[in-house]
């Protein structure tokens, strides 16, 4: 069960509003490199966790966390909308004036139709300035994007995969903007993004590091092809060798082989297919073809 | 510039036709851990690679291998369609009859009803008996899962994720079947998938391994608020301390920290929005509201 | 069966073509505030319901009517998009010139790269300058958002909602264009956004008002937890009490109760799950785990 | 900022696990019915609210009760799932067996293969027996059903419509099963839908009534084309009457008008658009129609 | 503007109702092979149409011939599903048993759980044994699938793929199920592709067959790189000649040029793109690569 | 089984970088007239390919060729952003400044603000100066464009629209640009549409041409409701007969039969349903309406 407190995790400010920011920081409430898909991916893998029990808290302990990222996100694109146009017609200038305060605000050499065509419009039309659950080109969040695999090893990496890809963002959203306030609110989701990247991977080192490869641990390898295990096969056109590198050579990560590299061949055959059936819709030239020998 | 060559990589074969097992190896061929992905990811993170040029040729020979990876696919999906029942009303018995064929061969306990109920009926109604771009379920693959975001690092560990939990479908499938056929051909990928998983680790390891991190490593750790770097933020209700583990003690896997935990306080202020704009399509109640002091 | 007369329902002018305007009325097509929704809503409401015969008609007329009103709509963006640049290169000069009507009409202050970037460019590459069936972000509709629940009550709040959120967008839409034909053209959609949301809520009258509720009316209370069915649950983490209004105090609205409230509290066990199995793909630790007790 | 107590708001418990079940149980967590929707559109609709505190203060209060429904659907999903079958050959008999417990538990005359196919795959394939952000078809959870408005009656009424379709699918669920836990569980979640239901009634009440109406009730209603507003267009192809009933006769619901009908005919004129323009890619026989008069 | 007739367009019958089939039947409703898809790619074609008039009526007309197809089937669904289970436990024998019913009807070896495991529940659980706007799968119907591109005679050619596919899947359709009342009602569907697929063809013929190619006829073909717009490119990995036929040889169909064959060979450069840039978010050992020559 | 060679197809350059242009570009990779959808469709034609080998040859060939225009897309998409704006506050003048080449490049009025709004934000914020499987409005590509239905001649028609649409959409590119490398390119891509276009018809010429009409040509049209097959159907509310049109007489194009044209008139039933059943979730009032005589 959940509880709420009213303020915030970190102070969130803005001192210039700007709708083109707002538009950029949905990607980090909405993008597949956001806060809405690590919240609801730390949730399922936790509400779905079976193993050691320490894990499962962990995992719900950050989920919670990434629930307030959401909600400070959220707060920094209204702020970020606070003026942003609702008519094309708004006067361009007088101290009262929406748009004045945009012109002279963050933006002084955007037009209106600057800032009409370039915003998400969702932010004026469907939520009266407020933020939406979508990316910063206005794609709603899809939850297919919540990897919770049962494999705690394989979740652990999508986690530093999520983590990582979160922090760039961050990064990038911080370089993008000049607003104090906004880049001190980026300061500290970049530094939880730091603490999650390294969280996750000391779950892995701790569930036995290379130990816990190839993921997942528990199938018998025995029953995989490893001939096919540990070559780098190349696919050059002109049958030239694939790029080396530690992947061509050495012990495998895993400490199970011993890595090569080879340039790929066919091993298998030319697939055959029947002809069509009767009464399958095709054409009636494509029941006639031969089977496969 | 892409070449192929009739033959498939590794050879497929299928002695039971089963049209539920073909639903579930769609989940290899569309769904978010399957091999439509990768291949696009590792093409579009080859395709837009800025940096050494040897990791963009990784990047495409293995992008290159899985298209192929793909074709076999649906080449397994197709041949375990080869009998699906085309009619509720397809005679149960004798020789000659596709049904007869389906009973008598993989599913002996499975009534037509069984079949068209749990197949995708899309294999049936909109491919003809063949395979589709799409997961388990019938749900068409989406492109917002290639993750190719221009930090080869953070691309690295997308690529480890996809592989792992690609591994563990594969391996679930090779539970799932025994046919014979089938389980050769899914031992190969389950090979190829602990090479992918080693050979994106070793590219980690080459640029760096700890040294990599936290990723972006470009990005100025002077601008980020390292306090909140290197601690485990719990968020018990009742304040007790988060689960204790690598993650709370020790250096920082990336050796620029310690870890330490703490219980979870709100630093911030309680986040207030002024009143609705005029015009804005508000109710009437909500301009006069206070604004934020 | 269905049937169509060339006139739109209401005179459809504008003025000063706005390829940026021309954007902004896709929400109303196809945006989950939009007509194509409210159309097809409507239609499978109807085509569904079992119950009072006049209910059904009544639904199939007002769906008829929206689809004309799709077709006012689509009319509009083409309108708006009649002068819209079909070049970066266009002249921005010159009495016949396309790009000049644009900038010496409706958008003086606009470049051509503020039309081409705020512009939805599907407009221009996909349409050749018509309308499309997603909403002002260019994301297509999608036909989830139908709902049609079997239950007439639900079925009635789904359609106020669906009107009190599309006369809200009509209104932003009104307020965002100085176009005399967009205006008096919204201004007639307003009226029938009016009407819409009235005779939803008429329904509902008809259909017993305050009877009709907890919706579906048909479930015996008897089966439900009603402990929980009147009382306003708080989950401040601080304990505080919840705010206190309408909905803590006095007869619930279905008079079948009386609001309270309370501070809220776990009623349930801490979920734990079992070890995994063997052969579910998961790691070799998570299979070791000591089960529920 | 948000926090968790690792115990659940109420018990859960399943005596007869059934993944067909299971599947259902999906439409509440990840259905347009559903929590996770409930659960984000009231969260977006507090972090963006615009006028009286207590509004804000009551919609996060409820988003956050909505968090731990989703998370004791998770559990009452891994619960129906844990003797889901992980093969299409695990034994059909033996006291030991998995397959065994599900025969001669809860689904004593489904073969295997019944269940393979009539589950969500994604529950054995992608998740290891757990549950997903899904539908009950396996159909991921789309942010784009988060309605947050900006208007708090117009929001008012979409949660409204929210949690009757909610309360809706739960009554069906209840219906499905006659496990004694899964009952238990889904008479609190129906009690909870009622009280849901009528709270946000009681704000609609509190905010004026018929005085909120139409929505939103800011709008000039000058501005409208009142001769409109308030009339049931009929669109019956013979010209006959609209069905009468409360919506044709008497004061409208908001006070502001008398309800009649109509038989709609077109106010508007037949639309006609230019030809089309050169290198705007259509067919030359397009380019040289006679442009609109 | 639109208007209705109660009476279908055709007699719409079903004997035995199957819940399977229903699910089925959803794949001419939502699927992309579907009715909603070619109502509403018809109805954009024309409300977007410019050119000589007579198309665009004809479009309008046929669009709204074919709401009237989803009506058809909208019904059809809902007689499939009279008789669904709507709990596991109905009895399983009775005169008045619904469960009965279905197992003495149409389906008379189908336990309940073949049945709640293979229909779209959400026909049960969301809408009420009713028909929803998805496919056969359960996925809605998303409307990227409009093509109305501005081009009549590409838009054609649209059209005759539409209902290419749309004949193939009712042919399915009709050998699926032996309902006497849905084979009739499907050989009219059929009969109606039938003339659509023609009528398509026949616009293009009268707007000049092949002279109407390559579509679009207004570009210039002096601006094409002509050495390459009637040779058909092999890429076979082991230089061998791709397959000859019509395409390989004599003069092509729009009588401007002559088909010949080759093997396909590299004419472009190696593509490099420059090192990544300072504060772009990528690795620091990316900044450094050499630039593109 | 495929390979690669590291050369493009054919040469990509450009001269004036601009991020407008990159955006539009992007419909040519993930738009629904793009290529990843022909790429795939052409692959999973093939691979599902019952019938003569010649075909499945030809499709994979093809689908081959396709990969490469990707990559050569996704190679101009980064060359046009190579300079795209990362910050807001890049400077606007000097030699060095990456704005600069930007402002004094290829779009000398444009503003910061308008590259900023009008890009692809994800180019920047996710991609790092890249490509992305998307539209040109951000919408990730959805693979249920895939058209394969099995049936030879219905995907023929199916490509012919795809290239179609796919032509159209690049001469429109080619007209959008002034970049002398960009229209060198885009004529190589015009050039391989035409001859794809030709290709799919040529097939349809060797396949029988009107022969392999209707589509599928293998249903008994005995079972077709014939009387409906060459009849164009007028649905114009006032009666008056459809537009004339090669469709309304002579002879059918698969010379089976003999166009026509009605007035449209219901031969069908007032579709009515039953009562809802008790227990299914319905109103009270709904389970008492009269059943269907």
């Amino acid at each position: 069960m959940f509880f709420h407190d009213k303020r915030l995790q970190y102070t969130v400010r803005c001192e210039k509003p700007n709708p083109l920011f707002a538009r950029a920081l949905q990607q980090a409430i909405g993008g597949v490199e956001g806060e809405i898909r690590v919240c609801l991916q730390y949730l399922f893998q936790g509400w779905g966790f079976r193993g050691p029990a320490k894990y499962k808290d962990m995992l719900l302990n950050t989920a919670t966390e990434e629930i307030g990222h959401i909600e400070m996100l959220a707060y920094a694109v209204a702020l970020n909308l606070e003026n942003a146009p609702a008519s094309m017609q708004e006067e361009a200038a007088g101290a009262s004036s929406v748009v004045g305060a945009v012109l002279g605000g963050s933006s002084p050499t955007a037009s209106i139709e600057t800032l009409l065509g370039g915003m998400n419009q969702r932010h004026l039309l469907s939520a009266g300035m407020a933020a939406t659950p979508e990316n910063c080109n206005g794609v709603p969040f899809n939850a297919s994007h919540v990897y919770a695999s049962g494999n705690a090893a394989a979740d652990m990496y999508c986690n530093v995969a999520a983590e990582s890809t979160g922090r760039v963002l961050a990064c990038r959203l911080y370089h993008l903007t000049d607003d104090p306030g906004m880049k001190d609110f980026l300061s500290f989701l970049i530094a939880r993004d730091t603490m999650h990247q390294q969280q996750w991977l000391a779950v892995i080192e701790e569930m036995g590091g290379s130990a816990a490869l190839p993921i997942p641990n528990s199938f018998n390898q025995a029953n995989e092809a490893t001939d096919f295990s540990y070559v780098f096969v190349g696919t050059n056109q002109d049958g030239s060798p694939p790029p080396a590198g530690r992947w061509t050579q050495g012990p495998s990560l895993d400490g199970k082989g011993t890595f090569s590299a080879t340039v790929g061949v066919p091993h298998g055959q030319e697939p055959v297919l029947g002809p069509a059936r009767p009464d399958s819709g095709a054409q009636v030239e494509q029941m006639s073809a031969k089977p496969p020998a």
